[in-house]
């Protein structure tokens, strides 16, 4: 055992009470009651920096919530990477799902259960983890590093857009490392090639001035509810296609060797997924394979229908306004700006006479290609064959993560995109948890990374 | 003036006392929390009834709500009548959009603002005020008596009809009142010829046994609030259309008379109502007429739509359940029980393939044709000349009041639904009003109704 697996076994304890209590601040970035949590966590962050030996440590002011920044610049001659993790997390509701309280970090069967557990406190933790180890055993890191933690990714991540774009010199580095992602199962590390971009949008359908009477008016009334319905079913069909002129004309080809993998699904992915949802079939466009849907096909999901009566019970209301959450992953060939118009264009066309239609733009993030040819690549690469036994796959993800792009078109560096989270870690839902094997793992694997670079 | 028309002058100001006391008790009956208010206004009105001289003043208690029962039989060899009215009242959301506490009575412009000031408490409380004045005047009424009160109007009504079923000879009478209708004008008044019944349910849409991140699964997952959006798509069309198999093959034809007055509509109520919409165009089936369309069509509205994340901001969440709060209003060729039936075989084959469906019916009500040619109707017509100085039109209402079909199927007797609400009285909406001038003219019509009865 290495010295540095030394010093990690010995920590395990400290590592986790340090986890659980970042854990135990609920950072929700959406909701405006939690901006003091929102700074508890970021201090938190930033304690943890300092504690463990890294320089400059400050919170960035921002219109939203801060960001964490942290540096240590004295391994002359080396590289410098620029380490990403974010401490916000998303919303805990429905609240009656969860088996133990949303914001109370509780071990189970090897895993730590708490929203954000895995996404992505638990992962932007075990960055800092890796940093304290080498700092702690070697007295130095074998490369420069900044680290950059927001509190925005899931709610748009404005500021750090804004910051990033702003002081693009204040971040030079020669490759950023992101912790966010998944491995398809616990034996088989993977390495991000690609990501889907994201458009999140709010469509208003207002009918008339007020609520209606279903009972005086049904029959001659707009209904912005059931116009939503059509309009829904208009844009989106049962079989998955989308119909939003002109979205399909600016896809790309995917990669040969790409489209042989989503054919073949070697390690069998669409069947790990139909059995995490507990479903007999798979539904989407059947015309292509699976990981080909979720990894790269551009999609559309409605997340929440607002208006009307949604009680117990019954209210007979033909509601004035009704309201819906859409948003469309996009593969990385569509600027998510570009496809909001395309968007409210179909939405207007898509719409029935009689109502009124408006389309927000809530938020979007690019997609991403990741090339698999550079040193920051390969010294990832080699870590998770130390530390797994194996080569990583490389794999894309369907979720959005609009910082990688950034980096890239900003920064114009290699993005590496090696996380730990495991595909029933239930991020985004109820019982969100996060492997504690994947947890110490993922300490080693990045420390070696950064000694691979250095 | 009369000395009935003189009391009520002088007592203007207590009948508006009382009946502000009564609107300050929120009788929400679907909200499990409101029960010790609906006990409140239930007794409210029971001390009423004693206090102006009613007999054998009871709560009568039910699984649900109690029913308010008094009764005045002294008026040996005249007919008797039974008035019904409900104490009940719809929930208040969305609170933002009333101009003033729905729960606290506000006079503005000659009407009373207040949740249940027209429905039903204003129209309830001025039937009991005819009673009043004609007890204070003469001592006695011109007719016997019953008073019946529910507090489940709101709320599918189950324990009024399991009364009536189970008691009928307590019930014996020889017409009935129901007062909880409207005129089409302030100036022409009205009585209902006929009215939609109603049927109620909740459809309930499962698909992944968890709750999805859409990144992750966008693509493969089905998505019970999109499954919804195409299922009520194809249950009414953006025409109006319903496309449940065998519902319009049970529609009988209605009256020539009918048809011909919907065709001219003389009152110019399809103007009226659009503009209360405030709408550029009436929506619909537009090969029949706008009051076919409200008075008598089977129509179907989406009330609410449960499932996903609805608050501030994005959550990029597939719901693992949605449900959505649909209706159907019948005409009365349709028994709602039958038509519940269709309702979910249609649902069944509507739904898309990868979700499953389940279809919970709520409650229902049945429609309702009133023969003018009996005594009764004769004696609220003269009433009403009386006082409005023209004769009623004779209408049909959209809405539902299954307890109007109960007394016709249950006693057997004339039912002579004469209300005084006006179209822009925003009943189950914000802002409910009544207006006080309708609200004194109806005591006066009431206490000439019973006494052409007698």
């Amino acid at each position: 055992m290495t010295q540095l697996d030394t010093y990690i076994v010995e920590h395990k304890e400290q590592f986790l009470e340090d986890l659980q209590q970042w854990l135990r601040i609920p950072s929700i970035s959406t909701l405006p009651e939690h901006a003091e949590d929102m700074r508890h966590a970021a201090t938190y962050a930033a304690d943890q920096l300092r504690h463990i030996g890294i320089d400059e440590v400050t919170l960035i002011q921002t219109n939203g919530h801060p960001l964490v920044y942290g540096e240590w610049l004295k391994a002359a001659g080396k590289p410098t990477v620029l380490l990403y993790g974010h401490y916000d997390v998303q919303p805990v509701d429905p609240v009656a799902l969860w088996d133990s309280p949303p914001f109370e970090p509780t071990i189970r069967n090897g895993n730590i259960y708490c929203r954000g557990a895995c996404d992505d406190k638990g992962q932007a933790m075990l960055v800092l983890k890796a940093l304290e180890a080498l700092l702690a055993v070697n007295g130095a890191l074998p490369v420069n590093i900044r680290v950059l933690l927001e509190g925005e990714e899931e709610a748009g991540g404005e500021s750090i857009d804004h910051y990033v774009k702003t002081y693009p010199e204040r971040l030079h580095c020669d490759a950023t490392l992101i912790c966010d992602t998944h491995m398809p199962t616990e034996d088989i590390p993977a390495l991000i090639s690609g990501l889907r971009g994201l458009l999140y949008t709010e469509v208003e359908v207002r009918g008339a001035r007020r609520d209606l009477h279903s009972g005086t008016y049904g029959g001659i009334a707009p209904n912005p509810l059931h116009a939503l319905a059509i309009l829904i079913s208009r844009l989106k069909d049962a079989e998955g296609h989308l119909h939003i002129p002109g979205l399909y004309d600016k896809l790309l080809q995917p990669s040969q060797i790409e489209q042989e993998f989503w054919r073949q699904d070697p390690l069998h992915f669409a069947d790990a997924l139909r059995g995490e949802m507990g479903v007999a079939q798979l539904t989407g466009e059947v015309e292509y394979p699976p990981l080909e849907r979720i990894w790269t096909r551009p999609t559309l999901e409605v997340h929440g229908i607002i208006g009307g009566f949604i009680g117990e019970g019954a209210k007979t209301v033909i509601p004035a306004i009704a309201k819906a959450k859409i948003s469309l992953r996009l593969p990385p060939d569509l600027k998510s700006s570009e496809v909001f118009t395309l968007f409210e264009q179909a939405v207007k066309a898509a719409t029935p006479a009689g109502v009124e239609v408006a389309v927000s733009y809530i938020h979007g993030g690019e997609g991403l290609v990741v090339p698999l040819d550079n040193p920051a690549m390969q010294a990832a690469t080699a870590a998770l064959r130390e530390v797994f036994g194996r080569d990583p796959v490389y794999i894309r993800e369907g979720g959005s993560i609009p910082i990688a792009a950034l980096f890239k078109e900003i920064l114009g560096v290699p993005v590496v995109l090696m996380g730990f989270g495991l595909p029933d870690d239930n991020i985004h839902a109820p019982n969100e948890k996060y492997s504690l094997s994947q947890f110490f793992k993922g300490i080693r694997v990045v420390a070696r990374f950064l000694e691979n670079m250095g």
